[in-house]
């Protein structure tokens, strides 16, 4: 396999013309200094790609069918019904790292209120429970199984919704004043315990505000200086100053085309456009100012008119089958967006088998489908030059930017070169940390070309390759 | 000392005109069945005479005056500041025996909401708390110590309060769906706690519910029959149903006399005439067709101005001296009403040593008052009749009813028989369980009797005591 650069076939001329542009126009200079770039967390994130959330709480111990809107306003009776006998965060890890996933994500408390730690904050943890005499800390398991089979530990905090302490979308319940001291009390339990889960686990790749966390000025608890302060580093989503991702809009596990990595506000949760049917966050804006790849969510048991993020009974026909979950990767990651599966392991403690067994396959068909290119190139500029092995064809296509630069290609096209012609095969707008193209049918040439017919400034490719 | 029994006197003619009386009028028969009777747990409340209430919830440990109405719509930030390092039943214990106290009373749940026990049903308890590990039970140790030291154990449950799960005179605030689900998750929870509360210690002597358990009529829990079920032993306090004994009013430690020990309702609540200074249930009912002893409790943190039943800095010389509380005490069992005297561990977790030692000097206090008469006799009917020692004198004079034939005496005088002349020295109208006097100056004379003036059917005297 040879892989040719397009450096040395650059245009001087044209390059002098760019340098020369480039000393005497300060227009230039201020398009450049304009293009949002990532923040390390930001370029962890796309890097990822691929990651799983792990959504276990109460009412997965229930028997019954979850009901969202239900749920949040009934707490539940017993929570010792929590009794995962056979819990393995091992092998949930295991699962995860079959299925090629990068990272995940506990929901170390959802909507119940229930926090699956050791909380000196919130008595309603695992130190009220019999399981594991009180002693049980499943974020702990977690994190530990995370660090041996070399995936990055996440965690996801409800504060937005607590049936248990009567909140409901951030608020108490009632007028009184006694509603408004509760209100007080309840933000500083979201901050303590914001604080000790991000003292005493270590690093978080990824800290997940389930619907937000909004601030003082929204009546809420100050969550962002803690994280800040004790997690730097980490991915964080999200409140109405800042988010490092954006939601892609639907829980379909993908985002539409184009899904620019960049939005117009510094948070995008007042500008989601719900209205619109999420349009703004899925497809994110071609020249926002402010870095914000997408994230497409989809739990595993949403096959076939379910959609389930949690354990309930007689789901298993509702597990994506494999080739879904591939169309759900081409639609997400092969998109520029971060694909996040929702898994949620049984009450006896286990991710159920058939759902560890699509992880697998899904693993594999990725790793198949990517492991071996035709012809693959990089280079900064304008075209991609590379020539196609003899007797081979190509059916997808990668494209990459070098994001830690920025999005900068805004429109291409990809060329190949047959019988003394060059034939258009793709025309496309957003790259970015990835673009996939899966071709009607199997394509051989002698060369094949990525021209860049639009882009803010220089762009640079990472990587081009063929399939 | 000479003991004599009026029963040998009692004029036969008489008592062959009450029997025939008896079998020919169905009237006297009616009164009779009307004299309101004691239930077994209601004759172990008035012979128990002296009791403890054991405060003790987190706001001992925040180093701040208790401000009770601000305390009930605040709850405590951290509920870690609880932590007795000394913690010691024992010592309590001892304290209470050595006061000559026969029960106590530990408050299990206050208004905080914080338990002081394992609950498998309410988080915020000791399963939440770092002292001993998230282990301890002072419920348990409490018992334990109780039985060790011969006093009986009684609890005492706070739901009408309950700051931590937002909870105001019963109820959840504001008019939601949510609200109302919180109402009755509340309630299932009440209820739950108190089963577990009433099947794993034993057997309680006296399960006070804090300002009430009102029932499903209104909106609350259905504690009663739980109690019934599993405590029909005890004594219970209180519904709107049913009350076995009744407050006495106020927190003086004291009733007024007459105190009876009949009520005209089968609950005090909702007749205790809060806005005529509690004149019903003070007074009871001479007549009320229902038993129901009162209970007289004060702090004994209450002296000069202060009244704390829960521990707070600086508060020693509020502490009431021994002559006070031997003036609570004829001003409570002296007058048919059981005494509880608050007392409050401290933040190390002991009575301290200054309650402890007021404790040890009122039982001595008390057992060197009551514990050699002159003269004493018991009987039944209309005059008892004692010779008095030479060279002896009295100045308290000790009258008892055997209760469990029901509070009978409605008027009586106490006479002195001196130079040849009958002198009143006491008159009364209420005895019930115990009636003291004390008389203005030391009394001599060959003999005293004891003039039941007017009863309801044959009045019958357990004790006529002189000291």
């Amino acid at each position: 396999m040879k892989i040719y650069s397009t450096m040395g076939s650059f245009c001087k001329k044209q390059f002098k013309l760019f340098i020369l542009l480039v000393c005497l126009c300060p227009t230039i200079n201020v398009i450049q200094a304009q293009i949002p770039l990532p923040k390390v967390q930001q370029l962890a994130w796309q890097e990822a790609e691929l990651g799983v959330l792990i959504s276990y709480d109460l009412h997965v111990f229930d028997g019954k069918r979850y009901d969202q809107p239900f749920n949040r306003i009934n707490p539940i009776e017993d929570y010792n019904i929590f009794d995962p006998k056979q819990l393995d965060t091992d092998q949930w890890i295991r699962s995860v790292k079959a299925g090629g996933f990068t990272f995940a994500v506990l929901t170390v408390t959802h909507e119940t209120g229930f926090a699956l730690y050791q909380s000196d904050v919130n008595p309603y943890s695992l130190k009220a429970v019999k399981w594991k005499d009180g002693k049980g800390d499943i974020l702990r398991d977690f994190v530990n199984s995370c660090e041996k089979y070399g995936i990055k530990p996440a965690i996801y905090i409800g504060i937005r919704w607590n049936s248990y302490m009567g909140i409901h979308d951030f608020v108490t319940q009632g007028n009184t004043q006694f509603s408004k001291n509760r209100q007080t009390y309840y933000n500083r339990y979201c901050e303590r315990m914001t604080t000790e889960l991000l003292t005493r686990y270590g690093k978080f790749f990824f800290i997940w505000f389930d619907g937000g966390a909004h601030g003082p000025e929204q009546g809420g608890p100050d969550i962002l200086p803690i994280v800040e302060k004790y997690q730097p580093q980490a991915v964080f989503y999200h409140n109405l100053q800042r988010a490092d991702v954006r939601w892609g809009g639907s829980e379909s596990g993908t985002v539409p085309y184009p899904c620019w990595g960049t939005f117009d506000y510094p948070s995008w949760f007042q500008y989601s456009g719900a209205k619109d049917n999420f349009k703004p966050i899925k497809y994110g804006s071609e020249n926002g100012q402010y870095y914000m790849p997408a994230m497409a969510d989809a739990p595993l048991r949403g096959y076939k008119g379910r959609h389930e993020w949690f354990w309930e009974p007689g789901d298993e026909p509702y597990i994506y089958p494999v080739e879904k979950l591939v169309d759900m990767y081409y639609g997400s990651v092969g998109r520029n967006a971060t694909l996040i599966l929702g898994l949620t392991p049984d009450p006896e403690g286990l991710i159920p088998q058939q759902d560890a067994d699509t992880l697998q396959a899904f693993g594999k068909a990725i790793r198949d489908r990517f492991s071996n290119p035709i012809a693959e190139s990089k280079g900064e500029g304008k075209e991609i030059l590379m020539a196609l092995p003899k007797s081979k064809t190509f059916d997808q296509v990668v494209i990459a930017e070098e994001i830690e630069k920025g999005q900068r290609i805004r429109e291409f096209s990809l060329q190949v070169y047959k019988k003394r012609n060059w034939q258009t095969i793709i025309t496309g707008t957003s790259v970015g940390h990835k673009y996939i193209a899966r071709l009607p049918e199997p394509v051989s040439g002698e060369k094949v070309r990525l021209i860049i017919s639009k882009s803010i400034g220089q762009p640079y490719i990472s990587k081009c390759a063929l399939y």
